[in-house]
């Protein structure tokens, strides 16, 4: 059995992390931690999970964890630099969820994050988890950084044309629209019912902190610097994310050898199915798959890709235990199929 | 021009009234106060009144209200007691849409809404402002408690029934249903999206402070004390609330007296219809209306009737803009159809 | 392995059906029916079963169905009631999701079903399968009445209540509030999103077909006729009921006797959680769980009880599951867990 | 009094400008026509309208619209051209909500919408009434295009930065999310709650009718051929579409200018809202505006311009008033605020 704890158990990703594992055949979880939950019992705040899961919350007491195999961190952004250098020594592995090891410029983090990096020295030693893009690398790393919910599904939907070079790394448009749990387990009125149902709206045009992770992404695809511009809507849904990419065109393709291409690349990869019908969201929720399918328009030299994902799961905490296979040496779809 | 103040314009509840209140031909909105949001313009926080609102929210001060014929107080329950005193002598009329003047009881106020009444001596003073039940002396009130918005619902539904004795004063059970709006502007993660969405829960069952608000109108018009068990639930959807209420028959009754019965009851009240088909929240959004009908059913005696209003309206703006109307002598319906 | 069939797999129930018996590990989906998808794939008309499913649908041949150790039958009411005798002696058991045999009166199906029934002397060879009322039985059973939805939630949440003598059999209330999956894969303007959203509505008001089953088995617990009043809404969400019982206390009891009882009564049954909190639908959704919770109310002298249940899970497939796994010998919760 | 005649009054759009047109003051609606629904009150289809209007579906019979001053066709495209040439002289105006007038060519016409067009000498005739962009032409107009409700949307979006040689004519990505009832009253499966809560899908990538609508209109203000790729998505809101526009600059220009050009652009149209926050939908929702910003990204050199508008208001009923204001002579603003 592999002995994980999930710091910072008491979000949504927390949450969906745990309910993942406690379903793994070969995982045992030995703790989970919430400092601002500490002492309650996981199933008071997660009435689903009565039944299924007599834990219940620690502080986060590093000495603890000895004998843990991998530790995920679930916390937001910010907080996991500031322990991962302490965990490292103590656990066996590391997958942190949030934001803070997905970047290798400390530059940039502090330019999306608003915030100084504070262990930039750890940031080459992380290893992007993004499965279909890092197999190799990911079974032996020591440290995970889980890609972002909207990279993963941004990223996925270009990355077999952006690789074989059907389309430019220039004038990328990628157009999101996520459910409400990718903010997290909020109390801001801006996050009520009342302001989200019956509602749209865009938000940080130009400046969310997932630009720098899917260029610095699908740069390394490309093998140039990819520019692209990315906007995040907020729809009432609850999970999901759909990404509508936009790329030109640049060489003469056929949808027949698109639809090869794509189907050619993700024939390794389990999690990823390619459509012929425009995808949609409810065929991935509670799953790790993510559906993707490109279509050519040739009115104006146009490849749309469009993806969708759980945003808690193949965007959190599904990919985070797909990560977790591939490190143990498990099929990579163990516990998640 | 009737010129008005609305005390507490901030929640849905003041905002929906200044919604009325601006598109009413024989109002003027003179001042809107908020204390969290003072300095701040109107539309800044509802952009959906853009372009018909200059106002900025104010500091309340009882000097500036001068020449003010009604005002609106819009704040939490608790709040208005606090104030009431002082608004007396200084503007015409006032119209409570909280909870603090609705009882006579200041032991049932205390006990229902946990804290003292602080100026019991006014309770006496308040008339109940359900036009339906007490019109004759809403119009000549200086302070209106302006009703809930489940007493609206429930009352509407057995108002008639009651009154002419079909149905018994024991044994009342009214299940309501209502949208997220009428928990007001709030930031608390329970009423986040991601909680609400695709979920239902009952709340304060045997608590709500609705209940001796219900009970009490209903009694006046029973003539005796009536009992009732009364179970909220909050549903996702923004607006509305669908009150099903079940009663036991008194006397033997066709369900074509029923019908008469209700639509004479109801034939002077021009927000009221009478439906012969199972009412649906979607007919009153956004509408001052409240559609009834009841059902007789034989196999088990008794009447089941059934209401809906939008909460925002009937059972708070709308209901509190016809007391002003009434309370001014102008046509009940006007700037509210 | 057990060999199943789903006779009408492209409804919501037999999809859902689909579902779980793919994750079970003791059961091989042989062939799913449905005449109006013959020939189409099962993941084009349900594409998160993509990758998981390679069946197609089939007309229903009974000849073909040889091997096959449970039938399990999802088509809407009426249909099954025309095959199930010419089923009985080519397949080992038989589970039927839909309402043909949950009466043992064929005048009572005949009164609500609005058809008369065609194989009336079937319907005393059926048992009922509602495994927290009748576990023995199922285990020898060869033909199941897989409980309707609503019965199933109702039925659970006043069940120790009712066994044990603490409320009436008369003047129970029944509230329901259902998501709109409930009502089948529809192509009606009545179902459409644009109706329902924003909306709710009762229907079936005193007529509605689960009224006679839901008697049937409070009054074989009560050992007495029970009448109640039952009223169901439609509420905008795809999963989930939740049902709202009023009934009156017989004798007297505390909060803690009534918690103790429901927690032995539903100690030995694996899928019903007690809980002292108000029970919400989001923490059942996907899930064979039923939430209960009873409340006394004094100031009424009645009990509340509240259950929750996912009504496609067990509401309908997962329950026909927990059949299966106690007519095969297999742990009650095999495959739903 | 303008007497009105609403064709095809039994959808969402004809009921929107029933609802509409039964509060303008100028207003006297004559007639409302439905084939499905001939016979039958408007308020047993549309119970919301109860109380307010006794009119009853008639068949269309163009002999008894003598004295019409505005007959309003609401009807699915390719009906309109079927019916106009008759209706021409015996009707003041025509305002046709659907899509057959919209076009200049019928070739197009043939290539987006399946069908030949009938009466293609009379597309030179139609005025497209987007008022924002054709107020001088439309007053003496005697047929009216109502603009689809997307092309109100993205046109007005970028129509500023266009016209002024802001952005360039080449490269424009458009992707729009509306709600369901942009699909009308559909009885389609697609269409149904169970379907589309909780989902996304993209549809007619590449193929949507509305794509040479929204080209001519551009080509027209940016004096050369604009050629864009339009995206449309449903999303599980009611009402409300929210489009986000690519454009890559032409010019070097501030955000400072950028937003003064679109003030000063919309000075004049009282519907347009500029905005410097990120409009949202729940602006909007049942009235005319359209709220719009407009903002530079200057990593990518591009304009992102967003707006929003209610698909039943201004995108159809509220626009189709606006444009028979201008007609009349009336206030462009009156019965529509």
């Amino acid at each position: 059995m592999i002995n994980v704890a999930i710091i910072g158990a008491s979000g949504y990703s927390g949450a969906e992390l745990l309910r993942v594992l406690l379903g793994h055949p070969d995982v045992s979880v030995r703790k989970v931690t919430a400092a601002s939950s500490a002492g309650q019992r996981v199933d008071a705040l997660y009435p689903s999970l009565a039944g299924q899961c007599d834990l219940a919350y620690d502080e986060l007491v590093p000495d603890e964890l000895g004998g843990v195999d991998v530790a995920f961190i679930a916390l937001p952004s910010g907080e996991a630099m500031k322990i991962v250098a302490d965990l490292l020594g103590r656990v066996g592995r590391i997958i942190d969820l949030g934001g803070d090891f997905r970047l290798r410029s400390p530059q940039l983090y502090q330019a999306y994050y608003k915030r100084a990096h504070t262990v930039p020295e750890l940031l080459g030693k992380a290893v992007y988890g993004l499965p279909e893009l890092n197999k190799a690398s990911i079974a032996g790393a020591q440290l995970i950084a889980n890609p972002g919910c909207y990279p993963t599904s941004a990223i996925l939907a270009i990355l077999p044309a952006l690789q074989h070079g059907i389309v430019a790394p220039e004038g990328i448009v990628i157009n999101a629209l996520s459910g409400v749990s990718g903010a997290g387990r909020s109390s801001s009125v801006d996050m009520s019912f009342a302001e989200l149902n019956e509602n749209v709206r865009a938000y940080k045009v130009g400046t969310h902190q997932h630009i720098p992770e899917i260029e610095a992404a699908l740069s390394s695809v490309a093998g140039t610097q990819v520019r692209m511009s990315f906007v995040p809507h907020l729809i009432p849904i609850t999970r999901g994310i759909y990404s509508t990419v936009h790329a030109n065109l640049a060489v003469s393709v056929t949808q027949a050898e698109l639809t090869t291409l794509y189907e050619e690349f993700y024939a390794a990869h389990p999690f990823v199915r390619c459509k012929s019908q425009i995808p949609q969201i409810s065929a991935v929720t509670r799953t790790n798959y993510c559906d993707v399918a490109g279509f050519l328009e040739p009115r104006t030299n146009q490849l749309i890709a469009i993806s969708v994902i759980d945003n808690l799961v193949k965007g959190a905490a599904g990919q985070a235990v797909q990560n977790m296979n591939l490190m143990f040496g498990l099929e990579e779809t163990k516990g998640l199929l």
